[in-house]
């Protein structure tokens, strides 16, 4: 196992298939939150067709798509508007060029599988004029030709980074940033995030069409210490666990030193901040949205705020949510056969923690960021 | 099982995967074909770089893709050549879009897989100016925006029809054209052909830039006659096993009666009518090979023309060609339990026939048809 930081990056992709740990199976919260800024992505796609001269062909991007009918949520309201627009205005609808991208371990196969019913949906007035291809690349190098995207969207992607960064030898007792880290640790991560988003911006920048717009959203957190209240708490349960798992002999303490998840919420400032400094593109807007986060859930403090069956129950599906979006990349690191005890002892860990959250606040956000290409 | 004729064609792939039975395994024969044309696209390639104004981004597509290694065979020889071109006449490289095409159900995961060392192999020159895309759809509609593609090319895929031709019903002892198969058998499959063919040079006609070339490779027959010593032998053997499963009772009447091949083995008479006919493109050549067929292994004679278990070990070998070919097809009509019997079966018809066929003709060779947008 253990094998080196970049190939741990590759093996970075949320567990494919569509079964009962699949992240196609798992992903309700990232759907409900794509409902939730639905209404940024069809405004930006409206601006960007008003500001934008079209070749014939309106060509869309939709960045770490990962796998099943999530990935079709954004390609289909932006499709969508364009068509409404264009119908609007009475005008001939223009060719669409749809491309998903993920990184080239992702289960394409399960996305390619929805293709059809995509495009049936798309009804017979669309037929023949809009088209399907997957890109398998790092959205941290170039994926497609100079100037030849209209519109970019990108969600719940860039929150992860292209590698594990450098310099967290220290950080030997838990997998991310965690009160107490070593003082460089949060340094690491900022500098990590710094360069990869800024490198994200320029790939983006160079195939984008002037006044191109682009939508992003991920997961950022509200203050500017990331050490206040652990402030992603999936990363700090997932530390306990696998830290009980070496103290059960089961996993090596070597192992658990040398594994840190290639992660950052970053706060609206670091986001502003890198925007501003890379210089391609300006904002048109920053929201957040502060979601039910999938560790903190309504019904528990609604329904039965003292029912530890509940309790248990939404921490297994808490439990599974983690699992879906973290199972190859433990497993490339740690071996499959960490996989069960981990979630197994996260869901207890959920459900304890559930029992005290209702009276912490929230300390992560959804951050969307609105861009148009100068 | 036995589900509707279109349904079955949905399910028209290779076998996926990288595993014993596995196209991407079991592909030598297509990828030995490969070689032997290899100069006539590398030819197509400079004409097409001499006679095509680029606006900065040279776009190729593979269609019928596959699966493996061998997806990347014509893919690397077409990328090559394009910069050797430019590195002679000192040019700075263009931008390289590579579309790899096949249906929704192909394995596009163990393709992708490979698309690092890909890139990899194009060497830190070409770095960030290469992109590769997949694209899941039947190439018998469109795939790409229009007058998008300068250079086309197809491996052993335009032999595979869009369904299995209308009225086959009374083809009831045989899956394909067998001698003897009733009289409308043959026409059912040449019209389907015609029809076929035909809307995939419509629909590359759109997608392509004038002076655009294109290259396909396809399994034809010698003959017109097509019950001529059953032009393609890999079905009339398969057409046996399956009628000694009925036999035996393990496979129904009822099923074998229901189901064609959606496959026709095109004389060249046939390929230029087509073209000719839907206008669209020019014919540069038409060229044959006489290509070793898989069922007929050169070293049985130069060797040892009388071992039976070297018969025999060919004829598992050309049992698991076939099997590659046509799993998914077969699973999808008759259920997974007659894979085993029936390719057991083959090996053994394949190893009889091999010691006959040294005295009989090839009836079947590789068509390479060379077509210039006009």
């Amino acid at each position: 196992m253990s094998p080196s930081r970049d190939s741990l990056v590759d093996a970075l992709s949320m567990k494919g298939g569509t079964g009962e740990h699949s992240y196609a199976t798992n992903s309700h919260y990232q759907r409900n939150v794509f409902y939730e800024i639905q209404p940024v992505v069809i405004e930006n796609v409206r601006e960007m067709l008003v500001e934008v001269s079209f070749p014939g062909c309106i060509k869309v991007a939709d960045l770490g798509c990962s796998s099943g009918q999530n990935t079709f949520l954004a390609m289909s309201e932006i499709i969508n508007t364009i068509i409404q627009s264009y119908q609007q205005k009475g005008e001939n609808l223009p060719e669409m060029d749809c491309c998903l991208n993920d990184l080239p371990e992702s289960d394409f196969n399960t996305t390619f599988n929805l293709v059809p019913s995509f495009l049936e949906k798309l009804k017979m007035e669309v037929k023949g004029r809009c088209f399907v291809s997957g890109v398998p690349n790092s959205f941290y190098s170039r994926l497609f030709p100079s100037k030849s995207l209209h519109f970019v969207h990108s969600s719940f992607s860039i929150h992860w980074l292209s590698k594990i960064p450098d310099g967290l030898e220290n950080n030997t007792r838990s997998i991310h940033i965690k009160d107490p880290s070593p003082p460089n640790v949060f340094k690491s991560y900022l500098n990590q995030f710094k360069n990869d988003f800024s490198l994200f911006l320029k790939m983006r920048s160079e195939e984008m069409v002037p006044n191109g717009h682009m939508v992003l959203t991920f997961v950022g957190r509200k203050v500017s210490d990331p050490l206040y209240q652990d402030c992603f708490q999936v990363w700090s349960l997932l530390s306990d666990c696998l830290l009980d798992l070496v103290s059960e002999g089961v996993v090596k303490e070597s192992d658990i030193e040398s594994f840190n998840m290639p992660f950052y919420n970053p706060n609206e400032e670091d986001v502003r901040e890198v925007i501003l400094k890379e210089g391609s593109f300006e904002i048109s807007k920053i929201e957040t949205f502060d979601h039910i986060v999938p560790y903190k859930i309504k019904c528990i403090k609604e329904e039965k705020e003292e029912d530890q069956s509940l309790q248990m129950e939404v921490g297994k599906r808490q439990a599974s949510w983690a699992r879906c979006i973290t199972e190859p990349l433990l497993v490339a690191h740690f071996g499959d056969a960490i996989i069960e005890p981990v979630f197994n002892k996260y869901a207890h860990y959920m459900a304890k923690y559930l029992c005290v959250s209702n009276h912490r606040p929230n300390m992560t956000l959804i951050i969307v960021v609105s861009l148009t290409r100068t």
